[in-house]
Protein backbone atom coordinates (compact mmCIF):
# COMPACT_ATOMS: atom_id res chain seq x y z
CA UNK A 1 0.00 0.00 0.00
CA UNK A 2 1.32 3.03 -1.03
CA UNK A 3 1.72 5.90 1.72
CA UNK A 4 -0.82 8.52 3.02
CA UNK A 5 0.12 12.34 3.76
CA UNK A 6 -1.34 13.67 6.68
CA UNK A 7 -1.44 17.82 7.01
CA UNK A 8 -2.97 17.98 11.02
CA UNK A 9 -4.17 21.87 11.23
CA UNK A 10 -5.93 24.10 13.64
CA UNK A 11 -9.12 24.99 12.19
CA UNK A 12 -9.67 27.31 15.11
CA UNK A 13 -6.09 29.07 13.62
CA UNK A 14 -8.08 29.49 10.52
CA UNK A 15 -5.58 26.89 8.32
CA UNK A 16 -7.91 24.86 5.99
CA UNK A 17 -6.84 26.92 3.03
CA UNK A 18 -2.98 27.36 3.83
CA UNK A 19 -3.47 23.14 4.21
CA UNK A 20 -5.56 22.52 1.37
CA UNK A 21 -3.22 24.75 -1.23
CA UNK A 22 -0.66 22.26 0.37
CA UNK A 23 -2.47 19.44 -0.05
CA UNK A 24 -3.20 20.01 -3.53
CA UNK A 25 0.67 20.63 -4.28
CA UNK A 26 1.63 17.71 -2.86
CA UNK A 27 -0.94 16.05 -5.04
CA UNK A 28 -0.34 17.87 -8.26
CA UNK A 29 3.44 16.29 -7.53
CA UNK A 30 3.17 12.52 -6.01
CA UNK A 31 -0.20 11.53 -7.21
CA UNK A 32 1.28 8.47 -8.48
CA UNK A 33 3.52 7.92 -5.38
CA UNK A 34 0.92 8.36 -2.43
CA UNK A 35 -2.59 6.71 -1.51
CA UNK A 36 -3.39 10.13 -0.74
CA UNK A 37 -3.38 13.22 1.11
CA UNK A 38 -5.53 13.34 4.45
CA UNK A 39 -6.20 17.04 5.77
CA UNK A 40 -7.14 16.43 9.23
CA UNK A 41 -8.39 18.92 11.80
CA UNK A 42 -6.59 18.84 14.81
CA UNK A 43 -7.92 19.32 18.11
CA UNK A 44 -5.01 21.10 19.63
CA UNK A 45 -4.72 24.74 19.03
CA UNK A 46 -1.95 25.84 17.17
CA UNK A 47 -1.29 22.89 15.45
CA UNK A 48 0.35 22.22 11.78
CA UNK A 49 2.28 19.33 11.10
CA UNK A 50 2.77 17.12 8.47
CA UNK A 51 3.43 13.07 8.53
CA UNK A 52 4.13 10.33 6.02
CA UNK A 53 2.31 7.63 7.75
CA UNK A 54 2.91 7.73 11.99
CA UNK A 55 6.56 9.35 10.09
CA UNK A 56 6.64 13.00 11.12
CA UNK A 57 8.38 15.42 8.55
CA UNK A 58 6.96 18.89 9.31
CA UNK A 59 6.08 20.40 12.87
CA UNK A 60 5.02 24.18 13.30
CA UNK A 61 6.15 23.76 16.31
CA UNK A 62 9.23 22.84 16.58
CA UNK A 63 10.13 24.76 13.33
CA UNK A 64 8.54 28.05 14.52
CA UNK A 65 7.22 28.47 11.12
CA UNK A 66 5.30 27.01 8.17
CA UNK A 67 6.97 25.01 5.61
CA UNK A 68 8.22 26.27 2.08
CA UNK A 69 6.24 24.48 -0.76
CA UNK A 70 9.92 23.58 -2.49
CA UNK A 71 10.93 21.76 1.22
CA UNK A 72 7.86 20.40 1.93
CA UNK A 73 7.91 18.76 -1.43
CA UNK A 74 11.73 17.30 -0.95
CA UNK A 75 10.92 16.25 2.67
CA UNK A 76 7.96 14.25 1.19
CA UNK A 77 9.60 12.63 -1.71
CA UNK A 78 12.43 11.83 0.42
CA UNK A 79 10.52 9.29 2.41
CA UNK A 80 7.84 8.52 -0.68
CA UNK A 81 10.02 8.37 -3.77
CA UNK A 82 13.35 9.36 -3.02
CA UNK A 83 14.77 8.55 -6.43
CA UNK A 84 12.39 11.02 -8.23
CA UNK A 85 13.32 13.85 -9.42
CA UNK A 86 11.54 17.17 -8.38
CA UNK A 87 12.95 19.88 -11.70
CA UNK A 88 13.03 23.29 -9.88
CA UNK A 89 12.07 22.07 -6.30
CA UNK A 90 15.31 20.35 -6.21
CA UNK A 91 17.56 23.02 -6.11
CA UNK A 92 18.55 23.41 -2.46
CA UNK A 93 17.69 26.72 -1.07
CA UNK A 94 19.91 29.25 -0.25
CA UNK B 1 -12.24 7.19 16.44
CA UNK B 2 -14.08 9.66 14.33
CA UNK B 3 -15.20 9.04 10.25
CA UNK B 4 -12.62 9.56 7.49
CA UNK B 5 -14.35 11.22 4.56
CA UNK B 6 -12.75 9.63 1.21
CA UNK B 7 -12.69 11.46 -2.21
CA UNK B 8 -11.81 9.63 -5.00
CA UNK B 9 -10.81 11.24 -8.25
CA UNK B 10 -9.17 10.72 -11.60
CA UNK B 11 -6.49 12.67 -11.57
CA UNK B 12 -5.85 12.56 -15.49
CA UNK B 13 -9.43 14.18 -15.87
CA UNK B 14 -8.29 16.78 -14.32
CA UNK B 15 -10.71 16.61 -11.25
CA UNK B 16 -7.72 17.47 -8.45
CA UNK B 17 -9.34 21.17 -7.87
CA UNK B 18 -12.90 19.68 -7.54
CA UNK B 19 -12.23 17.27 -5.21
CA UNK B 20 -10.18 19.73 -3.44
CA UNK B 21 -13.18 22.01 -3.71
CA UNK B 22 -15.41 19.64 -2.10
CA UNK B 23 -13.17 18.44 0.63
CA UNK B 24 -12.65 22.01 1.77
CA UNK B 25 -16.10 22.46 1.90
CA UNK B 26 -16.84 19.50 4.03
CA UNK B 27 -14.03 20.62 6.47
CA UNK B 28 -15.82 24.01 6.62
CA UNK B 29 -18.47 22.00 7.67
CA UNK B 30 -17.99 18.91 9.31
CA UNK B 31 -14.22 19.68 11.31
CA UNK B 32 -15.18 18.63 14.35
CA UNK B 33 -16.97 15.13 12.93
CA UNK B 34 -14.93 13.45 11.00
CA UNK B 35 -11.20 12.33 11.72
CA UNK B 36 -10.14 13.70 8.40
CA UNK B 37 -11.00 14.24 4.56
CA UNK B 38 -8.90 12.02 2.29
CA UNK B 39 -8.18 12.91 -1.32
CA UNK B 40 -7.31 9.76 -2.98
CA UNK B 41 -5.96 9.98 -6.68
CA UNK B 42 -7.77 7.14 -8.22
CA UNK B 43 -6.02 4.84 -10.49
CA UNK B 44 -9.12 4.13 -12.33
CA UNK B 45 -9.96 6.52 -15.48
CA UNK B 46 -13.30 8.31 -15.15
CA UNK B 47 -13.98 7.42 -11.27
CA UNK B 48 -15.45 10.01 -8.62
CA UNK B 49 -16.26 8.83 -5.91
CA UNK B 50 -17.02 9.64 -2.28
CA UNK B 51 -16.96 7.24 1.15
CA UNK B 52 -17.54 7.48 4.16
CA UNK B 53 -15.00 5.27 6.04
CA UNK B 54 -15.66 2.45 3.35
CA UNK B 55 -18.91 3.01 2.61
CA UNK B 56 -19.84 4.71 -0.76
CA UNK B 57 -22.38 7.51 -0.74
CA UNK B 58 -21.58 9.12 -3.88
CA UNK B 59 -20.56 7.28 -6.96
CA UNK B 60 -20.42 9.33 -10.11
CA UNK B 61 -20.45 6.44 -12.93
CA UNK B 62 -24.05 5.40 -11.09
CA UNK B 63 -25.11 8.54 -11.01
CA UNK B 64 -23.93 9.64 -13.98
CA UNK B 65 -23.30 13.57 -12.72
CA UNK B 66 -21.13 14.64 -9.77
CA UNK B 67 -23.18 15.73 -6.47
CA UNK B 68 -23.91 19.33 -5.48
CA UNK B 69 -22.55 20.33 -2.62
CA UNK B 70 -26.04 20.80 -0.75
CA UNK B 71 -26.52 17.27 -1.86
CA UNK B 72 -22.99 15.91 -0.81
CA UNK B 73 -23.12 17.95 2.79
CA UNK B 74 -26.72 15.92 3.40
CA UNK B 75 -25.22 12.69 2.23
CA UNK B 76 -22.44 13.33 4.69
CA UNK B 77 -24.44 14.52 7.42
CA UNK B 78 -26.41 11.45 7.57
CA UNK B 79 -23.38 9.30 8.27
CA UNK B 80 -21.69 11.10 10.38
CA UNK B 81 -24.01 13.72 12.51
CA UNK B 82 -27.51 12.70 11.58
CA UNK B 83 -28.80 15.36 13.91
CA UNK B 84 -26.93 17.98 12.83
CA UNK B 85 -28.57 20.70 11.29
CA UNK B 86 -27.66 22.41 8.08
CA UNK B 87 -28.98 25.61 7.91
CA UNK B 88 -29.06 26.45 4.15
CA UNK B 89 -28.23 22.96 3.40
CA UNK B 90 -31.05 21.44 4.56
CA UNK B 91 -33.78 22.89 2.36
CA UNK B 92 -34.83 19.85 0.06
CA UNK B 93 -33.46 20.70 -3.35
CA UNK B 94 -36.69 20.98 -5.61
Amino acid sequence: MKPTVTIEYCPKCNWMLRAAYMAQELLSTFADDVYGITLQPSETSGKYNIRVNEQVIFDRKEQGRFPEIKELKQLVRDVVAPEKPLGHSDKKAE
